[in-house]
C-alpha cells in the first residue's frame, strides 16, 4: 500500500459556541484548514471527504457537508464509531487514499454538543452509546460506565484519587497554554478532590466538558510535496472493538478495545517498543482514570503501574511519553467527532515542531480514542518520515 | 489498486420481524453468508468489519457488531449514509481491500425499522434525515421531499401517475418470486391509482414499505480463489451529493447526486455505454418516481424519456437494462442500512447466474442508492471479470 500523509490541519477553539452554528464551525475549520497548507491548495485538488461525527447535528450528515463547504463535486463518507469517530474517520480516509484511488482527501470532525435538544433520557443520544436494551435501562450512562472501570483499577492495583487528580491538574496545565483550549486555567489536585461527585471515584473535576467544536485535516500521499516539504506520515491506524455489555467484560481493570487498536496499529507501524519509540501522545481522558489505564492499555508502563506513571511525571513534558500536551479532552474539550481529528492536528503540530507547547524534536506520535461501553477504540501512529 | 471481489451473501427475508430483535437479524444474516461461501469460509479469517446503518437500533453501532457476531479481534466502522449508508459501507469497505492492507472483510447492513421508539416529530429520526434547520421544520419530510420532484418531473416531462404505477407493477411482479421479499404479491396499477394518497402525486402503493431486514456480504481481492471460483469483482463505486436544502436545488426533475455518482463509478468501472454494457440493475425505487428519474440520471434513457422507458418495458426482463428483479424497495423492502447491501447480495447472485428471477448471461451488474433529501447517493458497478 502506498504512504499516506498529513499535509495541513486546522481547527477552531472549543468551547460552549452558543454564537456559531454546526455549518459555521465546519467551515471556519475547513477555511483554516486549507489555509494551513504550506503551499497552498484550492478546493478543486480534493478528490473525495470523510467527515467523523456522533450526532447528526443539523440533519444529514453527508449532504451539509458537500452542500456548506462548497463541496458538491466530490464523494462523501461519514463514519461514526462512538468517541473514536474522529479517528476512524480518518482511517477511513488513510485507507482510501493508500489504496491509490483518491491522491487527496479532506477529513472533517465536528459535533454541536451544547444547544442540541435533550432526549427523555436527558443529554441527548446517551442511549445509543451502550447497550439500549440491557446496559443503559439500568443507568450505566458515559460516566459510570468508566467508573466502574476505575474502582475496579483502584481495588486491584492501589491506584488513588490523588493521582487520578494529576492527570486532570496535568492537562489544565497544558491546556491554559492552548489557544483553542475550552478551559485556559490551571487547577490543583486539592480543586479537583473538592468537586462534586459525579459518579464515584470521578469529582465534576475529573470529567471532561461536553463542547462544541470543530476540526479539520487533510491527508495526501506522495502527492504531498506538492503541499508541504514537511509532511507528517500515517505509519498505523486500527479500530478496536470489545464486549458491548459490562457484565460480560473479563477484565474491568483494562480496555480490550485499545489493547486490541493498538496492537494491530503497532504491528502496521512497526512500533515494537512504545516508551522508546513514541515521542508525543493524544490520549482520550474523558475521565482521568481513563488515560490512566490507557498509559497501560499501550504499553506505555505496566499493567498497574498507571497511577505511579502520572505520579512519577512520565506523561509530562520530558517523561517517557508527553501526553496530551494539547490539554487533552478534558481540558481543550470533548466535541465527539472532532477530538479524534483535532488529535490529528496536533501531531501533525507537535511532529512539524509547530505546536504550542512543543516536545522538542519529537518523531513519532500517537493518537487515542474510546468511546461508547468502552467497545470501540482507535489508535493511529504518526511518523515525520 | 489491486481488484477486490465479492465471494460471498447472504440475506434473511425482509418484513416486518417482530419476533426478531437486531441482534438476531445480523447473526442470522451474518451466518447464511459464511455458508454461502463455495469453498468455506472460518471467522478468523475475516480481517476486518463495515456497518451500513442509519439508526444505532440497540445502542452502540461497532461494539454490537463485534460482539454479537463474535469477531471482537477485528476492527469495525460503521457508516451512515443517509439511505445510501449500505452502498457507502461496500465502498469504504472496497477501497480498504483495494488499499492491499486487509485481505478478506465483511459487509453487514442492518436496521430495524419497525418496532423502534418514535420521536415528537414522529417515525424516529426522519428529522435527521434532512436539513433539520431549515427543511424539516416546514415538513419536508421523506414523502413529500421526493413527491417534489415527482410534480417537477410529471410538470416537466409529462411523465404520468400511471407510469409510476407500472414501476409497482412490474417489482412486485419480481418480488412476488422473490424468497426474501417483505411483500410477494403481485398488484395492478388499478390497484395503485386507487391505494390511498401519501403525499401527491404518491399514493400508498407508490411507497416503498418501512421493513426490517438484515444482509451480509463479504468482500476480498485475487484471494478469492481461495473461497470461490465464481467471484463478482467490483469495477467502481463512488458515492455523490448535492444540495440539502430544497429551495436551493436547481433542478427539481433529476437527482444531482445521483448523477455525480455514476460519472465517478462509470469511470472508474470504464463504463462508457450504460444502455449497452449494463445488463442488470438494482435501484432505489422508494417511491415509484424515484426509479423513472433514476433511469434517466444513469443514463439508461434520455432526459424525459423515464416515463417511457418503463411503458415501453424497457426495464424489464429482456428490456434495455432490466431492473429491480429482487423486487427492489417497493416489494422486497426497504430497511435503509440493509438496502444497498442487499442489492449487492442480488447482483452478486445475478451475475453468477443464481438469481431468483434470473437475467440471462448477465456480465455486468449496477447498484443504486439515494437518501436523505436526495443528496446521498451511491452507484456501485460489478463484473464477472
Amino acid at each position: 500500500m502506498r504512504r499516506v500523509a498529513v499535509v495541513g490541519a486546522g481547527m477552531i477553539r472549543f468551547g460552549e459556541l452558543f454564537d456559531k452554528g454546526y455549518k459555521d464551525m465546519v467551515q471556519e475549520a475547513y477555511l483554516k484548514c486549507l489555509e494551513s497548507v504550506d503551499k497552498g491548495i484550492v478546493p478543486k485538488e480534493i478528490d473525495a471527504g470523510w467527515l467523523g461525527c456522533y450526532y447528526e447535528t443539523d440533519g444529514q450528515t453527508t449532504g451539509l457537508m458537500a452542500d456548506h463547504l462548497g463541496l458538491l463535486e466530490i464523494p462523501w463518507t461519514r463514519v461514526e464509531n462512538a468517541c473514536a469517530s474522529g479517528g476512524d474517520a480518518i482511517r477511513n480516509a488513510f485507507l482510501a487514499v493508500a489504496s491509490g484511488y483518491y491522491d487527496v482527501v479532506l477529513v472533517v470532525g465536528a459535533e454541536k454538543m451544547r444547544d442540541v435538544p435533550t432526549n427523555m433520557f436527558g443529554w441527548k443520544g446517551t442511549e445509543k452509546s451502550r447497550d439500549f436494551i440491557w446496559d443503559y435501562p439500568i443507568g450505566i450512562t458515559g460516566a459510570a460506565n468508566f467508573a466502574m472501570h476505575a474502582v475496579r483499577h483502584m481495588h486491584e492495583y492501589g491506584t488513588t484519587k490523588e493521582q487520578m487528580a494529576l492527570v486532570a491538574v496535568k492537562n489544565h496545565k497544558y491546556g491554559a497554554k492552548y489557544p483553542y483550549a475550552h478551559f485556559r486555567r490551571e487547577i490543583t489536585v486539592e480543586d479537583v478532590l473538592r468537586s462534586p461527585m459525579v459518579a464515584y471515584p470521578f469529582s465534576l473535576l475529573d470529567c471532561c466538558p461536553q463542547t462544541d467544536g470543530a476540526a479539520v485535516i487533510l491527508a495526501a500521499e506522495e502527492v504531498a510535496k506538492k503541499f508541504t516539504d514537511t509532511p507528517v506520515f500515517i505509519a498505523g491506524a486500527s479500530t478496536g472493538q470489545d464486549r458491548c455489555m459490562h457484565m460480560e467484560k473479563e477484565d474491568m481493570a483494562c480496555f480490550p478495545s485499545t489493547i486490541r487498536a493498538a496492537r494491530r496499529a503497532y504491528k502496521m507501524a512497526c512500533i515494537e517498543n512504545p516508551t522508546k519509540e513514541i515521542d508525543v501522545a493524544e490520549l482520550h481522558d474523558c475521565f482521568t482514570m481513563t488515560e490512566i489505564i490507557t498509559y497501560e492499555d499501550l504499553g506505555f508502563c505496566k499493567r498497574g503501574e498507571g497511577g505511579k506513571f502520572i505520579e512519577e511525571g512520565q506523561s509530562e513534558l520530558g517523561g517517557i511519553v508527553a501526553c496530551n500536551l494539547s490539554g487533552g479532552l478534558k481540558a481543550k474539550g470533548h466535541p465527539i467527532g472532532a477530538t479524534g481529528v483535532a488529535q490529528c492536528a496536533e501531531i501533525f503540530w507537535q511532529l512539524r515542531g509547530e505546536a504550542h507547547v512543543q516536545a522538542e524534536g519529537a518523531e513519532v506520535g500517537l493518537t487515542h480514542n474510546i468511546g461508547g461501553p468502552t467497545a470501540a477504540s482507535c489508535v493511529i501512529i504518526y511518523r515525520v518520515c
